[in-house]
């Protein structure tokens, strides 16, 4: 396994493979890798020739507060990871390297998607995904990259992103990984103290409960959010951020339940932000 | 030669190209091809196995009363055209297939460079070259994109974004190509009735004069900047949009000149809007 740290060692790197007529995978995360990426990880390798993982904690995706700075890093710990997870390269470049002084391009995908769930609390988050995302794309050509179910939006995003404007690949989401209390697995998770650790499996309780409570026939989005509302709130320090219901493939309204609908949750334990999504099929 | 127009068949039959390890030289057009146009295919030519012309009329770079419905257009005569100049295939998109139905994705470069000269006059213009650019680097994959120099604040644009969002290609920039009294060719000059025909040529005049006073060892740019101005308002029916010098690499201003400069020239005759620019180095 190979680690680059240069955009032009890992361009050309790449594209030496596509002249060799391989496919590649990538995985883009954040590091502090966890069982969720290795199983993107996993499904890269066993669909593409070459598995490139980038680790970049991206600096134009977190707003002004956010945890940007603590955000956890072990670039050691991830190498081993992914060598075991029989990846062929790491791209980790510095934020100098990926925006070098004066940069001034973005990619954006504006409108309703954009607009709701994350992008509330997050300003400019996803402006920042975007262009993080199509400077990867371009860096390392992918056939196929891979992305977390758990960032249901921003894999919305991503693949509208990708549609049009027309990237030479395509997407593929890989389902939520959960610890075996159903808290679903994030490098943010370390932040949760014991006490706030022990209550953070109310998210997917409080999916679940969504879940039976439609397939027992409720069809009126506000009653199964009150549910959820209610579950949540049973949990002592769960701090509802928002609690929604949308079209799972256009984040348009949803009053009566129908077709496939993405129930999205964002929580607060203390300062640590929890997010669960589970897409529901009626 | 072929002609594409559906995203999807341009894509494959260039990912086909690379496949076969064959270089892509791409000349992005708006078509009413002239020898301007031509110039850009003979260095693809030159320079390319695969040489890709794309035809399109990119609405969402034309302003709200702008030319794009009276925007010339003739794709039998610039098929002929790309024929005789050894073109191996035309790329001709209906708006539809580049912006189908609730299209939202967007590519940006902001800053001193996109606020400047055409930008002022055409809000949203360069936003919009950057995006349908992106798009066709995307469907067409080229290793050397070529871009007349005419539009130099465009190619400066485009070239910022290759290089910001590390898009795996390079962009040439080719020589302005001129009528006999020096017009600039364009496929606007169609517009001109035969009295502003005869003149036009008074921009490339003023940019003369300029360069031969800086030759002369004048430093100051208001002086040029005064000398431009004065030439071009000798011809009647001359109305100037901007006359400016910047700095040829950031479109930084500039008082005094030194090093690589663009005097950049826009002049509406009528309705006809024309631009002109020169790059002197002292």
């Amino acid at each position: 396994m190979q680690t680059f740290t240069t955009v032009a060692a890992m361009q050309n790197w790449c594209l030496e493979q596509k002249r060799q007529g391989k496919t590649i995978g990538l995985v883009p995360t954040m590091g502090y890798l966890h069982q969720g990426h290795m199983a993107l990880v996993r499904e890269a390798r066993a669909s593409c020739d070459i598995v490139v993982v980038s680790i970049f904690v991206n600096p134009i995706q977190f707003g002004i507060g956010e945890d940007y700075e603590d955000y956890p890093r072990d670039l050691g710990k991830d190498s081993l990871l992914l060598e075991q997870g029989q990846a062929d390269a790491i791209f980790a470049p510095s934020v100098k390297e990926m925006y070098p002084p004066r940069y001034n391009s973005f990619v954006e995908v504006i409108g309703e998607m954009s607009e709701k769930l994350c992008a509330q609390s997050r300003p400019g988050h996803f402006r920042g995904v975007t262009t993080v995302v199509s400077k990867l794309f371009h860096i390392c050509l992918p056939d196929i990259a891979f992305f977390g179910q758990k960032d249901a939006q921003q894999a919305m995003i991503i693949e509208k992103m990708v549609q049009e404007l027309n990237f030479p690949l395509r997407i593929e989401r890989v389902p939520i990984v959960r610890e075996a209390d159903g808290l679903a697995l994030s490098s943010r998770n370390v932040y949760l103290s014991a006490e706030h650790r022990t209550q953070a499996p109310v998210l997917q309780q409080s999916l679940q409960a969504a879940r039976e409570l439609i397939q027992s026939g409720e069809r009126d989005a506000t009653r199964v959010k009150e549910l959820i509302v209610q579950t949540i709130n049973s949990s002592p320090d769960a701090d509802i951020v928002y609690a929604e219901i949308y079209d799972a493939g256009t984040l348009a309204d949803v009053q009566e339940i129908s077709g496939r609908v993405l129930i999205a949750l964002a929580v607060k334990f203390g300062t640590t932000r929890l997010i669960d999504n589970l897409i529901v099929e009626v």
